[in-house]
């Protein structure tokens, strides 16, 4: 039965999407399409995508980068697998800030009230921490009674009447993001900063706020320790922002030693407050009066953030948010059970307080977690007796550590063996806010 | 409570073993230690390091390869996963040959039996084909009768009565290689040099043999389609062969247009058969001897080949081989219920007969498999009437396509439509034997 016949034109293009073509292409360097990366999306929260073939993807991308348009469909894709919030109704500009996590960063505590005391509104929806930067929600908890989780009519509620929230990001704000996090964090893909940036912008693109000013922390105790690094990051994220129709900046703050003095959760959270009381340390306020200032320009409001501060309406905005969030703001914070005092080893000028080092101390003391799905402890935590460019003296008392568990102390102690050096030169004054990016 | 403490010594190096920690320092390009990879794959088989933490791994290994030290612990490990075979028993020197595969390479049904008529004992355990370029198993079975699997001392007694065997490797050899390699098919991490010399060798290392020849095929019908990475993987693979005491040796031998004429399961093993009865093809011919040559040559023996094909040695060798797995060695073969003929798109000199075209439309016409578990067909295939440097005329019948499946046959000439060029100049010829690496 044969017959004659010509060679027919080939088949060119791909007929059906396939995960392993797709995770070839990325790594061989072929950008993905608009197209195939919604499909990705998809198709891993459906579960057609494996995990294993998300992770061998996600390490492709991760040598390999995204390109401008790969990284917005990314991220729009993670947008559009939940929910995106309406804030029409709040009636203000909207404003939110977002930070890439450093040590003692107690900044949102001041800021939102700050920035609603001066006319903005701040959808401030947050996660959990992890490792040693701690989280905002797990502070704010270790108020009695105060609730991190508020249905979004009740959040655009409160942001009507006060102009501030601080609440978790429920589970319907990009869902493919949650999943796609816990798939990094232990696959060793946490690191990318297209990653990074399509991460954090889905979430803040999802909740609906019509301006963002990014703090991008840089430093031993930031999650990026390379200026050019942070800088990149920042600027990744801005044009994603402007591309989604969020105005958004950056500014680059120093992490190299904790923000303020306390670090923990209760403790930051009596920072924050004698920070709202006009107390804070200098460094903590420059930062946030810094932040006001760009989130005000950007929300397109004047207002005077520094008066704010100073005349005690951020304070009654603080003491308002922490009451419709059924928190009592004048009830006693938790108190540790243990403390010890670690002491300078010379005397000299206190060279260098390593953020991470400190940071680490207090998550080993109990106030952070080692998985999502433990506890914090409220009272753990370290406060910086002195800060570098101090002087201290032989057996001075540097630092102060609490916690609820003894046996806790060893294992702290042991990470803060190289974060401390004192020597004969006075360090540098260092600016806390180091550049700014777009806006 | 309070005590004065000065600072512990920092902690330095790993406690344990975190699937995370290790997926992020071969990440950065930290060479991982003997003990980590030994870890790594036995926690792999146990399913404590999971299989998007692997594929995670793998791909990082894609980008990042395995230095020497890395490469050799890994194989081991993957050797010491299971058992390795004892072939002392066998009385004779143990050479085997490796393919990286070709199309229509039907290289070891002649090879094999060949090599034992000159008084080696060739232990071929082979898997099966996946894509387009077939496997040695599939062909084999095409002969009433014959079984490719054996107990480990079954083929012992056939390779000291007869001196080859080609048999399926059992599930005990190697297993950690089973399971990598099911998880980079799926996940874009087979095309890594380290990790296929790794699994290759591994499997060589576990069956027992005291030398080996590896046929890395070079072009468009083979996996490595450039020369310089298949002199890097021969060059690895015999290295490998050399620390773990298999002396090893490669040819490097062309697969740009397929070896020999027939392209599929029955229509190979009548094309070697005519082989071992001395009217095989020049090109499949010139490969076997060479590759003969090389493998007696590492098992220290003398010994002519050619005149062992001339003279009918081999061919009885082999007809004893398919005997003793329970073959019948002149049954009549299966033939295909469908033929269609391709017809030369001009008059000239066939400058191009593509071999990754022709694989794939034998793939497409049932000689292949899309999925491991999926059966082959035996009759299915292509003849080339033709080969490149033949002069063709206008309408001059080029390619048999054979199938038991009529509706096969227009997804089979789709890809022949850019296998083949006719054109006004005569191509070069081109030995199919490029170089060699080691021994």
């Amino acid at each position: 039965m044969a017959e004659i016949v010509r060679p027919a034109p080939p088949v060119s293009g791909r007929a059906a999407y396939h995960a392993v073509d797709l995770i070839r292409a990325k790594r061989d360097g072929v950008p993905l399409t608009g197209d195939e990366i919604r499909w990705l999306i998809g198709a891993y929260l459906s579960g057609e995508v494996a995990d294993e073939q998300m992770s061998a993807l996600l390490m492709a991308v991760y040598f390999r980068g995204l390109d401008d348009a790969e990284l917005r469909a990314w991220t729009s894709a993670m947008v559009d697998s939940g929910e995106r919030l309406d804030l029409a109704a709040v009636g203000r500009p909207t404003v939110d800030k977002h930070s890439t996590g450093g040590v003692g960063d107690k900044v949102s505590l001041v800021l939102a009230p700050l920035v609603a005391a001066c006319g903005a509104a701040v959808p401030q929806l947050s996660g959990r921490g992890l490792a040693h930067t701690g989280g905002t929600l797990d502070k704010l908890e270790s108020i009695p009674g105060w609730r991190a989780a508020l249905p979004p009519a009740e959040m655009v509620d409160i942001l009507r009447h006060i102009g501030c929230v601080i609440a978790a990001a429920g589970p319907g704000l990009a869902p493919a993001d949650r999943h796609l996090y816990a798939l990094r964090d232990v696959t060793g893909t946490v690191e990318s900063i297209p990653l990074i940036a399509s991460s954090i912008m889905s979430k803040k693109i999802a909740e609906g706020t019509g301006a963002l000013v990014l703090d991008v922390k840089v430093g031993s105790g930031a999650f990026m320790r390379d200026p050019a690094d942070a800088r990149l990051l920042a600027q990744t994220m801005v044009t994603l922002g402007g591309e989604e129709g969020v105005r958004t900046s950056a500014l680059l703050t120093r992490m190299d030693t904790p923000l303020g003095r306390a670090v923990g959760n209760a403790v930051e959270v009596e920072e924050a407050v004698a920070t709202l009381a006009g107390q804070g340390p200098a460094d903590l306020v420059e930062v946030v009066l810094a932040l006001a200032t760009e989130m005000l320009r950007l929300a397109g409001l004047p207002g005077d953030p520094a008066a704010a501060l100073a005349d005690g309406r951020a304070l009654a905005r603080y003491r308002d948010m922490i009451t419709a969030q059924g928190g009592d703001p004048d009830a006693a914070l938790p108190v540790a059970t243990h403390t010890r005092t670690l002491a300078a080893p010379a005397k000299g000028w206190l060279m260098r307080l390593d953020a991470r080092g400190v940071g680490e101390a207090a998550w080993r003391l109990g106030a952070g977690r080692a998985r999502k799905e433990h506890p914090v402890s409220a009272a753990a935590g370290v406060l910086c007796l002195a800060k570098p460019g101090d002087w201290v003296e032989d057996e001075q008392p540097l630092l102060e550590l609490h916690t609820d568990d003894e046996s806790r102390f060893d294992a702290a102690l042991a990470v803060l063996g190289n974060a401390i050096e004192v020597g004969p030169d006075r360090p540098d004054e260092q600016a806390p806010v180091i550049g700014r990016v777009g806006g």
